[in-house]
């Protein structure tokens, strides 16, 4: 055997007992330490020392039907962790999140169904969840109740999305509620793109009146990344959560650590599917950063991960 | 043989002549008429006649690096045709035609590379192809010059991404001095996640004022969309601009016709690589429509397309 | 609400506690029960139900690089239960547990390296695990000392794979020795594409004798689908074991469960991207069988499915 | 711009006018140069090189569901060039083509059909292609006619092929008929696994005897590889065609020339997804050669590349 390959590990090749925890299963993948297993565990590691690092600023981007997948409770436990600085996610997300804050669900549904049937019944599609259509008279409701309150002055999307963590019901636990109770930097620069953004729509067309600004939230976010000693990212999904978190590594000192979990392919070159060693030609990631890409759902990745790194940290 | 297979078409298997067209290539692929092969026909079919149906309103959304991909003067083509009335796009795509407005390239290079070389070179990548940081400047140059004038009054982001088209070089084609000149509606409502954006923020920084309106861009594409007799829409890429389309064909009569070109998979739940179908839920896509979906590179099918509907269309 | 979503079950927003068994996190994904996470629980389930079943004959097919990504003992596991009939896997697979059950390993390397330093080397890479190329040594040592021995007569490639199996130091659990000692039928049509095949080859070459049949296997494989009461196959990727296993289902009543495990796409049109749904067209699968496609790396999803079927077997 | 840039191609925006040529078309991707545009024009030049070195020797393996896809014309068009030494391929592909020898055709159906439906009417779905069962029958008849003269003496896997090959109907081309007549070298390690198969076993089931050696094949291939010159390999997907000639291929001197179309991915680490640089490492490539991913659907990719290949070698 060459020496070069006595100074790697090897291939550990780890048995499962019955009643294994979720963190030794993570650990065992770390064994075998290749392919999708040890990216897991590499991941799980990452965001453990990420967490437990205090000079570290947190920042995380999630994309995707993570609420419809039933995600939302883990996302809030990540969230109320007190270890993110800034959370960038979609309209979608936070739509979803206020959908189920107002007392919806989304429902176990299936993609073998006839989609003109659902529409007749006012059930709306995502992959095999479905949503009632009701949730729109929901939210609109809430925003008829809340809309002066809301938007008495010029803001932020961060503002806006503050203060609708405020007054969402306080009784049940919810992302926006926690990025506002945590004072966590939510962004979500296409908020307009969302249930959300038809609400406001709604009342504009109405001639409510609202004053949110486009721009304002670019100095928050790029002040923290520049400020900050160092950094890290975990980004569930790509899209503009992945690329507005990026974009403001080029003004950190490079990443020091970064996880991503997608499905999405490098090789047609969009940002979502590319690979975070890219990063390091930008300066978004430090090119001595411990860093992973995990090729995974994220409704398989991250209850797994999850489960090791909360076992971890306790 | 069950009448069920005499009632439907043999999948013929096509020859190839040397010198063969692009779009009798295309015809052929309909011939076999399934698969990969199939949809790239079906999508040119769909695409013809949505833009020769004149009561037709066609949206297009387009994200990925598909001017870093070379794909630039085939969506200023498209865009030059008059026949799209929407154009939904990401910052960075905006960003990457006003560098290449201002004079700089990107260039062909490899994803076999080091990364950390690259930075100190002060090269970027995006996959394979390289743009040279440098294009920071010159769109600082512009943004300086320009800056006073663009932002004289409140705005929406259509309104601004126009004030953009108009100042740009006038010599040579591009995405934003097309958009300007037709009159095409452009949306970008995640405009601040992009290169455009760190350029205000520099200057918001400087204590210059902008009023750019986060919701005051829903009115119109909605209106669009409602007034239309039909919709069509054609999806380079997921993201935002899918998204954001998507929304507006709920207030449509449901689009009539549709294609989408991804490489994203349905399985995880996002919108991205959500199929069309499920669109009919929640009535963004008529049930009657004609649609598809093409699982492909966009840098490999919309050339290929656009050669067979620019060839019909003559 | 309509009713048609009384009837459906709510997507359960589970919490995870520290601590938690893979078993528990499991069954919490299957209260998403959408998406990735309901299609790991549904499939543990599955197996869970095929492996008690007693009038359940399982079809068992493995493809792809998992001995190099240290699932080698999980499938042992999986063999040992006793509850495989039937396995069907590659040549790379049998060489590959040849490998091991020798005393080599596969390490831990890196899909970023020069590969033709590795060739120098004597490396051999797959993604990122590492072979030492002079494993090839070893194993022609093991075909000298056992040829005559192995090829005394006429046989079927399970007979091959069995004196194999009969051949291999007993002193370490391996694939090749699981299978000759719980007398699985272990099929492997493609035995001559792989190390292994070499190896016979190289001997041939000295005008070494063999006579292994190419189509004896068919009649057992045939048979045992033909008299199984009930059948259920459980696919690790995709290749020949899938496809292997699926045409001897046509003689089955059609599997009644089911299980994949792929990361390959169904619309290229090819067998191990195919959804299972499709058998049913064909007879493979029985329209009432219990069934799911889950997308997603082996070496992620089999050690998270096995530590929950092993919690519940026990 | 840096130094490092200058040395750099551009990628040029290239425009399309109507009425081009497939070639042109592709000679325009390859002015992108980058993502999959560039792959396209890249595979194009290396095969188009390939075919006019006179010291190469040419390996062609094709996997999926590619007769079905209305590809058999093409693929019979390159086997017909002269320029194919060594062709493998899969059961289901030479079934396929038996099928459509015998008179059968496949049919453009859909994959949203009750495939329960399909079942009862006869018909056995391939994605959206359809074939009815009965084509079963015409195999039968056909092996009852030719099994005595077929199977007259011991023979290689590529010895029965060739005898189907020449029994085939003469009337129109086959890939049989071509592989015959061109005397190519067609290999199909894993026969039984495919409609053929089953009809051998059907007329073994009735004793009739047949002596067809697993191993004896690999002596012509390896030899092949050994002798070449210049070897170059062409994979339309990946499964056990790819395989079996990268295992040949480490017997070369390395390929000089390689091109993979597939859409499987490299990450959970498989023989179909790798990508071609790994086989530098262990010899299969060599490490100057001109080689490339092309990432995309083979009914798409094929077509086009063949278009230009084929007007280039006019």
């Amino acid at each position: 055997m060459t020496k070069d390959l006595q100074d790697l590990n090897k291939v550990e090749q780890f048995s499962i007992d019955a009643g294994i925890s979720a963190d030794e299963l993570v650990r065992k993948m770390g064994k075998s330490g290749v392919m999708g297993a040890g990216r897991i565990s590499t991941a799980t590691d990452i965001i453990t020392t990420m967490f437990k690092d205090k000079d570290c600023t947190v920042f995380l981007g999630a994309a995707g039907a993570l609420v419809p997948g039933g995600m939302r409770n883990i996302l809030i436990d990540v969230l109320n962790t007190g270890k993110i600085k800034v959370f960038v996610t979609t309209g979608a997300m936070l739509t979803h999140d206020l959908v189920e804050a107002l007392g919806y669900h989304h429902y176990k549904g299936s993609a073998r169904v006839d989609d003109a049937e659902l529409q007749k019944k006012g059930i709306d599609r995502m992959f095999d969840s479905f949503m009632p259509n009701n949730v729109y008279e929901g939210m609109e409701d809430f925003f008829t109740k809340h809309f002066d309150e809301i938007f008495k002055e010029k803001m932020s999307i961060k503002q806006f999305i503050h203060q609708l963590g405020s007054m969402v019901p306080k009784d049940k636990p919810s992302i926006l509620r926690s990025c506002f109770e945590k004072n966590i930097d939510i962004y979500c620069p296409a908020i307009s793109d969302s249930g959300i953004g038809l609400m406001i729509w709604g009342h504009l067309a109405k001639n409510k009146k609202v004053d949110v600004q486009v721009f304002d939230d670019l100095k928050d976010i790029l002040n923290t990344a520049w400020d900050a000693k160092k950094s890290g990212f975990i980004y569930l999904g790509g899209g503009v959560p992945k690329n507005f978190i990026q974009q403001a590594m080029q003004f950190s000192k490079g990443a020091a650590y970064g996880v991503q979990v997608t499905m999405d392919r490098p090789e047609p070159g969009g940002s979502s599917g590319a690979e975070l060693r890219e990063g390091i030609s930008w300066g978004k990631l430090n090119e001595k950063a411990n860093f992973t890409d995990v090729i995974c759902d994220v409704t398989i990745a991250l209850p797994l991960i999850w489960s090791a790194v909360k076992t971890r940290m306790k």
